[in-house]
């Protein structure tokens, strides 16, 4: 046995339920799980690698199923700008004085600090993906849905009114068509690849790019991710091009992608009738609470698709938004966001949010058989948890177990202190075991920096409200 | 000079701004400030203990202004209940089975979890509240508002219908009062004490109690420190007693409670026109955001006290609540759900949050001359934060400072590693001075299974939502 995981309070996720197991123990052995049970039970005479798991809970990985870690040097950005300036005159007039290799920087900073709280599984949704593959998530040996973008407007429309229609070029489009299909191809023999179609949202792409796009999800049985129903500036161009009534959802259905293999991301602006259509069509959500809230100010209908029953997976989005990539913010901030807006505080319990950041998101991604719960023969992709934090203290296990709602509403993700994915050991009792986190971080200031410097007069120009805040000292 | 903090970002919160301060100093002597400002002007000659806070932010301790450390032992014991079980459901069953000493040891493992996440004051809020100041506050070195809880209902009011007004026992309530009253005296010549007056709730005290009450507060120079408007319960005795048109602010107003002696903790069911009557009237507010949001699924007022020019601080109330004692949590939480609420992602911006938690937490609690900023001749309750974290990196100056927003939406309280209160250091590089933090983990982990264990058929009998979904394996 490679390495064994032993004395630990487990999370195995089998059967619909939380599957807890007192002094569990994991086996693990190339990069699959070979055992799943009792300490007593499992045989230590060969084991590699033994981590004691004594009062910490040990669990499949954390799945984030929509992330652009290619923003993460802007973290602190834009943050409390109204949504129509966050982009034109908040993130914008920053980006634009981005490298390629800061967005290559910034993606291994924001994929540190999520494997760091937990993440294993990352629904990296980015032009260029394989870059980040490459570089990033190969070396790093962290699990991806490499997705490509896929849009077919000029990434310009500065200048045009919210009401004109944006022009659409398609071989832009089918250029990064074709890119996402290579991805199949290209990462086949990797275990920690697997890859969706990531046409950006209805009002970037026709309908016929998105007819091919879907034939092709079809054929390579993967899915589709779509940014879906984003909001006021969406529904403009849906409006304009389909007439007066139409909407993403209401277009979506009528030509026939409201089913199995869409993948839905925020899903905000879309009525309670279009969530069960879509629901009941077996289209899967994904929320990002943080983001949609800072940048909208909006709780994403994430409650709302659990209790109709449909697959629900959490992200962090970008840094930017959110300020940062940790699923155990996500799952806190899922949690009372929906209770405020529900004025019900037993709206997604602790429990359920538990469920979707691990086997929800392997749901929504297509990953169900190979990760999620803890199973023989499913991937070792693993993390502990150490109880022993003033935080996480007490843990009680009778008459019920504490530690399940504490995990969700205490833990901030610095308690997480062994990542393992597919068998491998990514981070051992709090450090990386091969990753220079400190060049990373360094590089990530300097580049930041000098990003920063170099964009100032264009985003003193944009004259956000941020820009005010600076000349009263409060930035 | 005892202690000197070079090379660092200052936020000195002076003058209404931040005080945003690069390559700054502060200087301590005999527990005060006793220099702030660059760090090429600072004497460093003659310093103890010299801190280099390169990378990292230093800034006036995190007030927290309403809290109750002593169920702490209970925390995840009732999380995801709905509000009208939360209490006799949930929490009671066992809490009842909480001995003395158990109060003082949750009381004791809520109070190192609030240090370590940079909380230095604490306007601790319990029955004999003295003990906790003797065995915990003052060997510990934090700084307390001590406040004496004082009503005249009996604890045993389960057999009553909500309609049912409770009875008063003006003995009960006379004799906490006295206790209030003494701890003035005691505490004294104790620097990190001082007192206010805890009339718990209107429900829960006659108006000529409250008066007696309010008189001495005036004698003393302090100020009462009440729970208002807590929804539905409260409402139904106040309609019983005062009539159907009655509420608990407009009784506080018509019998001359409604002003600046006043600090309302939660405040949530209030009108508009009742808080804009609070604040011209000089009450101040604390909120609990995720304290109020997880029993509730309500979000605080503080916006709406903030947008009015009211005097605001936060709290974390008691750990079965919000799951935890950390005011970074508090400060993000009180943030995003008061966007979600206004769908207004401006609200609350992140410098507004930071100005709440210190300077705000000092002004509710009567402290503004002590602590709230960095400026000479104030108590020296400081904190560091250590931005070399992957999650607030990247650090960005030019052209405005990226770390106010990751403060407050990216940190999670483990990034503090510095605490020093009153000029003495609680916290250095992230470990305790003088403070066996193992040993009292150890010993609330037991404490905790025994209360449970002995609860156990108490809290099945009660027969509370979350007692089906033990049957069912969720919790």
């Amino acid at each position: 046995m490679d390495i064994a995981i032993v004395n630990s309070w487990l999370l195995t996720f089998q059967n619909n339920s939380l599957g807890i197991v007192k002094d569990g123990a994991i086996g693990i052995e190339d990069g699959k799980i070979s055992f799943v049970g009792k300490t007593s039970e499992i045989d230590k005479t060969d084991v590699d690698t033994l981590i004691d798991g004594s009062n910490h809970v040990t669990m499949p990985g954390l799945v984030n199923a929509h992330i652009h870690t290619s923003m993460t040097l802007l973290r602190g950005g834009a943050q409390d700008l109204p949504e129509i300036e966050w982009m034109n005159k908040g993130i914008g007039p920053i980006a634009n004085h981005m490298k390629p290799s800061d967005i290559i920087v910034g993606s291994k900073l924001g994929v540190i600090e999520a494997l760091r709280s937990g993440t294993t599984t990352f629904a990296e949704y980015s032009t260029n993906v394989s870059k980040l593959v490459d570089e990033i998530y190969l070396p790093f040996g962290a699990r991806v849905v490499a997705t490509e973008t896929i849009n077919e407007v000029s990434k310009n429309r500065a200048h045009l009114k919210p009401t004109d229609i944006y022009e659409f070029d398609r071989t832009k489009g089918e250029k990064a068509f074709k890119q996402a299909c290579e991805l199949f191809k290209k990462y086949q023999k990797k275990e920690l690849v697997t890859s969706m179609f990531g046409p950006q949202a209805l009002d970037m792409i026709s309908l016929e790019l998105l007819q091919i796009v879907k034939d092709e999800a079809i054929e390579r049985k993967s899915g589709m991710h779509l940014h879906v129903a984003q909001g006021e500036r969406e529904r403009l161009q849906i409006v304009g091009r389909f007439g007066k009534n139409a909407s993403t959802v209401k277009v979506l259905n009528e030509y026939g992608f409201l089913d199995e293999y869409l993948l839905g991301a925020h899903c905000h602006d879309t009525s309670i009738d279009e969530r069960e259509k879509m629901v009941s069509n077996g289209v899967k959500m994904v929320g990002c609470p943080s983001s949609i809230s800072m940048i909208d100010g909006i709780v994403p209908p994430v409650g709302h698709f659990v209790s109709l029953g449909g697959k629900v997976g959490l992200g962090s989005d970008q840094a930017p938004g959110p300020g940062l990539h940790n699923m155990f913010c996500e799952m806190r901030t899922i949690s009372i966001i929906t209770k405020t807006m529900m004025r019900d505080p037993t709206a997604l319990p602790a429990w359920e949010v538990l469920k979707i950041a691990t086997g929800g998101g392997s749901q929504v991604l297509g990953l169900e058989d190979k990760i999620g719960s803890l199973e023989v023969g499913k991937q070792a992709d693993i993390i502990t948890i150490d109880l022993s934090k003033p935080n996480l203290t007490p843990v009680v296990d009778f008459p019920f177990h504490t530690f399940i709602p504490n995990i969700v509403y205490s833990a901030t993700g610095y308690e997480v202190d062994n990542v393992i994915i597919s068998g491998k050991e990514v981070i051992i009792d709090s450090k990386f075991v091969s990753i220079n986190e400190q060049e990373i971080i360094n590089d990530a200031t300097q580049r930041s920096q000098r990003i920063f410097r170099d964009a100032s007069e264009d985003w003193m120009k944009a004259d956000s409200l941020l820009v005010k805040k600076v000349k009263n000292g409060l930035l």
